[in-house]
């Protein structure tokens, strides 16, 4: 594999729209029974399940443990190619490479640097340093090259119009946890030479008790240039509003790299999910893993799907808003199939189909 | 990834000579302490430079274990690819897939069952089960479909012309503690159908003292369809001589699958290598694996080299039959550069340049 030295913007390349076309997507298989209820098995189920509705769409690549890769090889479809990685956790679009693409259609990757979402201050598990090497795996079976960032950056923590705009968190991206060597200009230096962007747009905070220090693709996302959409509540009691509101104001008010204003299209969160005293129950305890008690509410959002070529990959939560999140998504997205995939056991994880998902461009 | 319920020879696929044009070649990285001496640096050195000069011709693949992942990718050219797998030993001429074509240049793979040069009664270590998954992993990452057959099968235990003449030893496909259940006509049934030929050709005794139960390629090999180099030794008192003799004998009076007499080469011997006090001392200790003790001499053989596209990567000793077999070699290879490699590291842990390579044919 080549590592180069020089920067994406430097040599042509861009980050493109999660919604331009994808030559394929990479997921990473639930295994350790500290993070996934009842041995991951349950998990691996929602997982498979993810994975057996985007190949109908694009190809996929599954990673997994030499101790899961039998039993991974047996569930899993025979169009899904597993292969051997190792990891931590099976958050693929946080340790994965962010992918760039040049005008001549070549793809490289960028590998970030990653601290499990916090390091040993705020990280949700100790060690990291299989997820560290991730990205660079991946890469070497696509047989791209790679350019290498010392940002500590998750996928998840940024979304991209593919148009020179950026959107991001100030909760996740200037977080003392991340990157306290670097101030603000600093690392809107590193996203504008990475990615190739030229506008980058700070909401303050992501979803409620979202334990990623706030990403972004749980919040809102680009439906493509100049559209988002933003999880939101009616309810002025619910933590989530002062959040949503927040953001909903600082976006109207901006516009992109083009001096578009956005239109913004509000998805109306699930009903409040809590961790039951069964699921709570049946995690393993680990002293080094952030634990997961009865009671607790998770960041649901219907924001985190995956945007697959001619499909979106949604997460539902067998409540009444799903039906207002397909009916919206139809819309925005009139040219691709939505398709629902009850997501409970990827969210009691701490994340949904978007974390568990990362395309490579075409 | 596909498997394909069928067998080779009806959907008319053929394993083609090694010296056929290869789309790539794939290696595994040697780390085993209990084999490789020193913990395997001296080998992983012999082995990254038989990768990089392989490199030089076709594209190579090294296979790594998680844990020696970094240092291989360290220690290894950038134009080699890395990619991690779980293995129990570096071998994967015998562990890895064998490949088949069809007159439509599509390629596809065989996984032979295995199990470690002879099971729990002859086998060189236990366990072997991560050796057991290597062939599916490859063929996953090359992106090929897969046949399957239970014979327990090495790579090194074949050769073929690529016209319809597979040469192997008796002492090793009829050893007992390989197929106990098949009889040799089942034998040759499953050769037939799986590697589409028609004539096999069965030379009694490997190499002296190969410990895999006398490996086909140590012994001999085919130059091109009706030419075969042989391993020769005229040291009558050496108890090589006679096997070498024995195979003369049979081979000069076979006839290939094309009813051709063979021409047969001698490529004389190094002079006999034995273990040194210090090679044996630093090995690790285990009782699963067989012991390398001073003294005992090891198969060392020119004809373990690797045909790579355009160039022959031949093992040298160190001695002065090194310069008789590059000159025959260069005579029967006149078209490819022979480059020669010091091989002692690797035939240390058992094998040879041929027994750590697996072409993937075009």
């Amino acid at each position: 594999m080549v590592k180069i030295n020089s920067k994406p913007k430097q040599d042509g390349y861009r980050m493109p729209g999660e919604f331009e076309p994808h030559r394929g997507c990479w997921m990473l298989w639930p295994e350790r029974p500290d993070n996934w209820r009842l041995g991951a098995k349950p998990a691996q189920k929602a997982f498979a399940q993810v994975a057996e509705n985007i190949a109908r769409f694009e190809p996929v690549f599954v990673g997994v443990s030499s101790s899961q890769y039998s039993n991974a090889r047996y569930l899993l479809n025979k169009n899904i190619r597993v292969v051997e990685i190792s990891y931590n956790d099976s958050w693929i679009r946080d340790i994965g490479p962010t992918c760039v693409v040049n005008n001549q259609g070549k793809v490289r990757g960028v590998k970030w640097d990653f601290n499990a979402w916090g390091g040993l201050k705020d990280g949700l598990y100790f060690p990291w340093d299989d997820d560290c090497l991730v990205s660079e795996k991946v890469l070497e079976i696509e047989g791209l090259d790679m350019y290498v960032s010392d940002l500590v950056l998750e996928g998840g923590s940024i979304h991209v119009d593919g148009e020179g705009t950026l959107i991001t968190t100030e909760e996740c991206l200037l977080n003392p946890n991340r990157n306290p060597h670097f101030s603000k200009k600093q690392i809107e230096d590193i996203l504008i030479n990475y990615l190739n962007v030229s506008k980058i747009i700070w909401v303050k905070r992501g979803v409620y008790l979202d334990e990623t220090s706030g990403h972004i693709d749980n919040l809102c996302c680009f439906v493509k240039p100049g559209v988002i959409a933003l999880t939101w509540t009616n309810d002025e009691n619910d933590p989530q509003y002062a959040i949503s509101m927040e953001a909903l104001c600082l976006l109207t008010n901006s516009t992109d790299a083009k001096g578009r204003k956005f239109k913004i299209h509000k998805i109306l969160q699930p009903e409040p999910q809590f961790i039951t005293k069964e699921e709570s129950e049946s995690l393993d305890y680990s002293p080094y893993t952030k634990h997961r008690c009865y009671g607790d509410r998770m960041p649901a959002s219907y924001i985190n799907f995956y945007i697959v070529n001619s499909a979106i990959i949604l997460p539902v939560f067998r409540c009444k808003e799903d039906d207002l999140a397909l009916n919206t998504l139809k819309e925005l997205f009139d040219n691709r199939e939505i398709i629902q995939i009850p997501s409970r056991e990827i969210l009691l994880g701490g994340g949904n189909i978007h974390c568990i998902t990362q395309q490579i461009p075409k």
